[in-house]
């Protein structure tokens, strides 16, 4: 959450950093997942890639509005932990030759990158609630429901087809 | 996972790859539990704290009945993902003053470090029973059952009182 400030006081703070924290995480993931999606060979892999990348950019438009709701501007915090999991992604992408090892690395990878963000917006959603903010815990909800079904259709691909090739 | 060499090119490599990566996450996870449970302030979370220490200390054990039932001595290798996760949670210990502020926020990182093993777990458990090897499968639900259900712990925690205090 990179909170280098002593501004955290409230659970609304909480509530905002955990924001900026996530909106990081979105954005970060967005520049990372064509690479991915180029790096995959499995097509319906490459497929589910290119896919979230259409929904995560609407998730950032849905973060962007919980901002404006809570009257702040949409921006960013450092998140070290999202940094850490696709510093991982890459080095998985450039370190496997074969193809599909590479499919079973990058769905590891991915599904790293849903649970984070699954866990975070578990967090927010839990806080909107008790801060009375139903609106935002909606917009929130609609993002956590996606990276949960994004996160099954990679534990299906696993299962049924890529890991079943290379091992 | 920190894919530095090309040495990854079977399922089997991958498998102990990953299994390396978890197995410094668990050992950096028995370093930062300590000062979680010391920096927060409601006693059941203090104590959920200090007990996963104790089952963290359990599931390094079963990681290092994997390597061997592999062939493998115990190693570990660099994992920007947890460390990032952990510098999140130092952040947020150091720059919150108010007492269950801060236990939400404690709360809220323990769990991003339950996602994060819990993915590892999923993916290390499909692929060792791709492998054939369901004696490693076996020990490793063991792990995952129990980071599940300290995920558990610590929502029903944030819900019941922590969270409800600082609103």
């Amino acid at each position: 959450m990179g909170f280098f400030s002593k501004n955290i006081k409230t659970m609304d703070d909480l509530f905002v950093h955990t924001l900026r924290d996530i909106y990081y995480a979105e954005n970060q993931i967005l520049q990372a997942l064509p690479d991915m999606a180029k790096k995959s060979n499995d097509p319906q892999l490459k497929q589910a890639f290119q896919s979230h990348f259409a929904e995560t950019k609407k998730q950032v438009g849905r973060l962007e509005q919980v901002f404006r709701l809570n009257g702040h501007e949409p921006t960013g915090v450092d998140c070290p932990a999202i940094d850490g999991i696709i510093e991982e992604a890459d080095d998985v992408a450039g370190e496997v030759d074969d193809a599909s090892v590479l499919d079973a690395a990058l769905i590891a990878a991915a599904q790293a990158v849903e649970h984070y963000e699954m866990t975070r917006y578990g967090s927010l959603i839990a806080w909107a609630k008790q801060l009375g903010r139903n609106d935002c815990a909606e917009l929130l909800q609609k993002n956590l429901e996606e990276e949960k079904a994004a996160d099954k259709k990679l534990t299906a691909l696993a299962e049924s087809r890529v890991n079943q090739r290379a091992a």
